[in-house]
This record gives C-alpha cells, sequence and structure tokens, in this order.
C-alpha cells in the first residue's frame, strides 16, 4: 500500500482512531509516547465542544472558543497523527480502512464518529427543521434568528413579524432546555434593546416535547424544576406534543393543532452514521453499533467503537445502552487506552459523576451522586464545570470573560451575522 | 409611501447613510442626538476593521474581534436606526432611494458604500483569485491556507504538495505587504509545528507587484525596507511583474514565465460597485464618485459620497484624489457632519497623520509627518494605532491577548477550519 498518509515507515503498530470528538480526543492522548503510532482523522481539522453549541447560537459566545486544532494538541508527539479526510469504508478482515484520500492499514481500529440529527425520517423537517450538532451548524443557527430580526423589523406585517420573532424548539433534552432558555433570555434582556422598534409581545417561544417530562436523562425533580424556569423566562412548554409536520412557516401538532413561526430548532433526536463494511448485526436502534463490555465488536479483530454511536449491550444496569453524553465516551476512551496499553481486558463501568442543565442566568439543575439541587449554585457549578472542560487555557480565558461580560451587563457583542462567502461574479 | 422600514414618524429631517464602513459609521455617530433621523443601510449587521483583514486570514485574530454590531453602536440613540438591506437604486429627482426591502425618502443622501476588489476585467482572476475585502472573505482566506495544507500532507507527490503549499500574493500595497509577510511568518513560526511530515523548503511565498516598488502610498524609504523585510522572512519580491493569467494552478508572467501556486491572494485593485441613479458624469476611473470639496455630488440636491468610493476632483494637492485610507473616510465623515448640523460650508482638507504598515514581528514602516522610521518601535506603534482603533472594549481586550500570546509563544490557536454549513440530506 503506498504511503499516500506520509506516516512515518516504523515497526510500530498502527491504531486508527476515527473521530476527534470527546472519545477519539481522549483516547488519542492517553496512547501519547506509548509504542503505538496513533492516527486520528476526522472531517474537522478541529476538535468541537458540543455542551456550548447553543451559546454560539445565540451569540453568547464565540465559534473558536469552542473550537480547538487538533493539530495543536498533537504537537510534539511523534507518535500521534492527525489526518482530515473523510471514512468511506472498513475491511475488518484485511484490515484496513478506505477513506476518501485512500486506504490505510491499521492494527486496531476505533471508531468514534459519534451522531448526527436524527429527522426519524421525516423530510420536511430534514428540510426546514435547523439542527445543531456541528459549529457551522451552531453558526448557521446564529445567522438564522439574527437575520429573522433584521426581515421583521423591514416589514409592517404584523403576522410576518411574529412570525420571523418567534422561535420554536423541539426536542425537551438538555440541548432543547439550554437553547430555549438562552433564547428567553435574549428575547429579555437584549433583543429589545437592539430592537427598540418591535413589539416583543409578538415574539413567542414554543418548546416541544413528545415525553410526559424534560431532561430525561436526569431525575423528575431536576425536569419539574427546569420546567419551572423556563416557565419563569415565558417559554411555552408542552410536553407529551410531538411535531406531527412542519412547512418552514407553519407547525403542524396533534388534534389539528397548528403554531407559526419561521425557524423551528431540532433537537429531538441523534442517530449514527451508516458506516460501510461494519456488518448487520452491530447496528442497533437509531444507528448505534453493538459492542461488547470492553467496546470491541465482538468477534471482528481489534475493532472498537467508543462514545455515542457505541451501544454496549451486555451491561444489565444500561439495558438499552449507556446515555450519549460526554462522560461515558471520555470513560470508555479510558478504560479502552488501559486495555489497548496493558492487553488486558477490564470492563467498562460507568461511574456516573451526575449531570447539569443550565436554564438560564442563576437557573440550573444538578443531580449529584446522592445530591439534587437547582438554582444559583448548580448555575455556578454548571459554569465552572464548563469552563474546565474546555480545551486551550486562552480558550476558557476568552469564554469567562465572555460569560463575565454578559452577566454583569446583561449583553453579548457577538451579534454579528457573517454570512458565508459565495465566490460570484461581481457588478 | 408605506412606512415598511418602521422608522418613527416625525418632523426630523432623515438623513440616509449607505454603508456602515469607517465614514458612514462615523459620521452617524457625529449626528447622535441631533435634530435629524439618521438611518444607517448596510447589507451585513456589523461594521468591520478592515486593517486587520489579513490577520483573520493568517489565523491571528478572530472574526469577531474585528466586527462590530451597528445594532449595539446605537443601542439608546433613539435618533439613529439601522437598516440590513441592500442599495438598488437612487431617485435624487424625487429624493428616495430603492433597496431591497422597498423605497425609502430621504432629505440627505451620504453614499458610503466603499470598495470592492478589482480584477481589471480578468475572469480567470475573478474566478480563481481570492478576494479580501470583506469579513466573509477573510474567513474564505483562512480555510483555503489552512485546507491546502491539510491536503498536502496527504499526498506523496511532491509537485502536488509544493503547489498547495505555495502562496502567490498579487499587490505590493500595504494588504499585500501584511499579508505575505504573515503567511512567511506562519512559515516560520507555526506551520511547521501543525505539519512536520512535510518539507517546507517546499513552501513558497510569491509577491508580484506591477509598478516598480512597494507600499505606493507611502515614502520610498519605507517601500524599499518593507522589501527589505519581506526578503528578511523568505518573501520572493517580484516587482514590474504584473500577472498576465492564473488557472487555479498555474500563473502566467511576463516572458511567458510560469509558477505554480494553488493559493492566489488578490489585494492588486479596488473599485467602487456601480450605482443606479448616479448620473453617468459622476462616475470615475475605477468606479469612484466625484464630488467637490465638500463631497456633495454637484448638482444633485443633497446628495454625497464619502471614503473610498467618494473622488473630490478640485483639490489640486490631491489630482488623483484623496488615498482610500480610514483616515480619508473618517476626516470626510466628521467634516460632512459638521457642515450638515450647522449647514454652513466647510471645504475638506486632509490632515495627513500619516501612515504605517507591518510586515511581521518587530517588523514595520511609519511615515509620520516629518519623521520616517522602521523596525521595532514602529511595529509597536502599529499595533497601539490599531489596537486603539477597534470598536469595542473587549475587542480590543481580546486581540491584545491574542496578539500577547502568539508574540511570546510564537504560536495561536485560531486554526480552526469552519466550512460554512450547507444543509444536505444526510446518509
Amino acid at each position: 500500500m503506498k504511503n499516500s498518509f506520509n506516516l512515518p515507515q516504523n515497526k510500530k503498530k498502527r491504531v486508527v482512531i476515527i473521530g476527534a470528538g470527546f472519545a477519539g480526543l481522549k483516547l488519542a492522548r492517553k496512547l501519547i509516547n506509548s509504542p503505538f503510532q496513533v492516527v486520528v482523522m476526522d472531517k474537522q481539522n478541529f476538535h468541537q465542544f458540543q455542551p456550548l453549541f447553543y451559546q454560539v447560537a445565540t451569540s453568547g459566545i464565540e465559534p473558536s472558543s469552542i473550537s480547538f486544532p487538533v493539530r495543536k494538541i498533537f504537537q510534539k508527539h511523534s507518535n500521534l497523527h492527525f489526518r482530515q479526510t473523510e471514512l468511506l469504508n472498513i475491511d475488518h478482515e484485511q484490515k484496513y480502512v478506505i477513506t476518501s484520500n485512500g486506504p490505510l492499514s491499521y492494527d486496531y481500529l476505533v471508531i468514534a464518529t459519534g451522531v448526527t440529527t436524527n429527522y426519524f425520517g421525516s423530510d420536511n423537517l430534514e428540510k426546514y427543521g435547523l439542527p445543531m450538532k456541528t459549529t457551522a451548524e451552531a453558526i448557521n443557527l446564529r445567522n438564522r434568528i439574527l437575520s429573522s430580526f433584521e426581515k421583521a423589523i423591514l416589514t409592517d406585517d404584523a403576522d410576518k413579524q411574529s412570525k420571523l420573532m418567534s422561535v420554536v424548539v423541539v426536542g425537551g433534552g438538555p440541548t432543547g432546555v439550554e437553547l430555549s432558555g438562552a433564547i428567553a433570555e435574549m428575547r429579555r434582556y437584549v433583543l429589545p434593546k437592539d430592537y427598540p422598534e418591535l413589539d416583543f409581545s409578538r415574539m413567542k417561544i414554543y418548546l416541544y416535547e413528545a415525553s410526559d417530562r424534560l431532561l430525561n436523562g436526569m431525575s423528575v425533580e431536576a425536569g419539574n424544576k427546569a420546567l419551572y424556569f423556563l416557565k419563569e423566562l415565558g417559554v411555552e412548554v408542552h410536553l407529551k406534543t410531538p411535531i406531527v409536520d412542519y412547512n418552514g412557516d407553519k407547525v403542524s401538532l396533534p388534534d389539528n393543532k397548528v403554531k407559526y413561526a419561521r425557524n423551528l430548532l431540532w433537537t429531538a433526536g441523534v442517530k449514527g452514521r451508516f458506516i460501510n463494511g461494519i456488518p448487520n448485526e452491530f447496528w442497533m436502534r437509531s444507528g448505534r453499533i453493538k459492542v461488547d463490555s470492553f467496546n470491541q465488536l465482538e468477534g471482528l479483530h481489534n475493532v472498537y467503537a467508543i462514545g455515542d454511536i457505541s451501544c454496549i449491550s451486555d451491561d444489565t444496569e444500561f439495558e438499552n445502552g449507556h446515555p450519549q453524553v460526554a462522560q461515558v465516551a471520555i470513560q470508555q476512551a479510558d478504560n479502552l487506552a488501559r486495555n489497548i496499553l496493558k492487553g488486558n481486558k477490564k470492563k467498562f463501568k460507568y461511574k456516573d459523576k451526575g449531570s447539569l442543565a443550565t436554564i438560564g442566568r442563576n437557573m440550573a439543575v444538578a443531580d449529584l451522586p446522592g445530591v439534587k439541587f437547582s438554582g444559583v449554585f448548580a448555575w455556578f457549578l454548571w459554569l465552572f464545570v464548563h469552563l474546565m472542560a474546555i480545551v486551550g487555557v486562552k480558550n476558557r480565558f476568552f469564554i469567562f470573560v465572555n460569560w463575565a461580560q454578559s452577566y454583569f451587563s446583561r449583553d453579548q457583542s457577538l451579534r454579528v451575522l457573517i454570512q458565508p462567502y459565495i465566490r460570484k461574479k461581481s457588478v
């Protein structure tokens, strides 16, 4: 096989990691200075900190503050190599992957490709709904929200104005809750200052959740408290209300009810992307890959899956697989790294450090082992935990400054609507 | 005329300013709390600080650090109104402008639309050359440079590698000089750390200038010193060498010489965009609008042009019009504001505060009234002047931190390649 990846030719066994998210990056870092040649592949050249996408979408922080170039992380670690390319196919018998840049052989293959938005087969929602699973999508959300208001102020048609100003958020998980809360705070503190000519009683914020509660991954108390906080902020929360259809303008609801909004933010589901070459028997519900407690694809030689896309099927404690959250991804990477390095076989055991969700300033909910609480303290804990999790001292610092500024000024200065550059003949 | 702009209906005379660049924004700010209703229109919702585009393109600073939302500047000033819309046509007899959002009448019209890239009619250069006159174009440049290196490391074809790594900059003005200098510094300090597998002797940086010197707007000494600094940094500078053609891969030069590079950065010319409704006799070379010393379009009632697009034709000191720089734009806005406010007619007189250009760390040139110098001090002066010119305390602060970090670490952390979001059916 020709060396079209420009990797050092040596005797080292090669670990190929697909994906530079929480799982893939953690694993690579654990293998620094190991006897392995580690190749990380990703379609993007940076690690993105997904928990804060919603703040990019609501102009709270900078896209680059939650993005960190993988190469910078790998600098000075001669056994770590990053390649920006796309996985096309896996040949687990010949033990190589085929990428958009050609084939690469592996000794160990680790799939950490994460999940993407799941529209559950609805073409309309996929066509008109706005996803938020990548940095670019978060920026697109920011642009959509801002440009809707720029359009609203340019019409004197009241109906059109309220359609442009109103936002529908679908999905009562952490993302949906945090997003609708943040938008409600923009309505309260920021937007009226920017658009004094607009009547904000026309701006409705709806949150729709199909199940009977918010924050399904957390405690009932947390869900109820989140509901309370959102109502405080004036978000119209509708439980047990799945979206029937959306045409970019009209939201169709059960019992022939309808609502009108130009922006529908879809956070209601995720799925793993299908990967050619992984036998069918491994694919489970919503595109997760079935693995054993060592995160290995049983029967395939040295093929592993970790993070959101993986599903450990034989952990009786988690019958539907572990929650698809950063903590699980990081701990699985940790455990797999130890198994690969030591050659031993330690089962993955999830240590739930608890979970947090924020709704707005001084409004957060926390489920920690043995203690549940909410409000100001939970909020500061949320800020601290996320700040510490950010890659890069400067990113951490910039986010802190942005947060401090918005906290005290109840404003932010990132409402810039930078449309992507499209080459066109000038006039 | 229906009020499709949602402007307060009052007796105030209306000043419509087209463009929120240095000129337009300065004028608007000078009219704060004046007896006029001021409407600023721009295609973008933010003011962009053009002098630092080249640092965005070379991953030195954040796009948002040099972008500032116009609405935030106008907050709490009830006589200032921003509208994001595009100018289509001017009717100077009926005294209204037609925009993509419909017509708006004016009492005073000020054109401050600036200039765009001028390819001098070459379709190929327009098609394959990379411009840098907007924030989005600067981001696009950053993405192009970074992705070229990601591609280079994925091929073992030496020719293809050097084509991908090499950069051609066209135009020896401040932008071309600063851009090629910054890229040369990336080659020296940053890129080899990111791409240890690449042979950087294959990365060539060419700067082509048609005239016989660099920095034509500045002194001969400054031009010579810039040339010296660029050579220090290993930039191949070619004077008296106009580009003949470019096909995205091959640069055709005089005497049938050729060079190869995938990225050609075009900074060689600017022109004003044509505006329908401005009579032909006002249009001068490279799309500048002829105005008198009061920045007025002679014969049209209360129609003015300021900044880069304007050309004061009767100032004997500047026969080809004033230099198209921020200082002129700001001073013209200042003078026009006074004339409009006081109703008097003071001629515009340009006070040249001097000019600066930076080539690299500790390398800058300064022409100040009565004194010319270069080197470290000029460089710090450049940093200081630009930092102080930035809108927004936080932007200023973030840029300072970014600069300090790169200065001491000889590195930066903004090499993120965020591709624009394009809606597509997922697999």
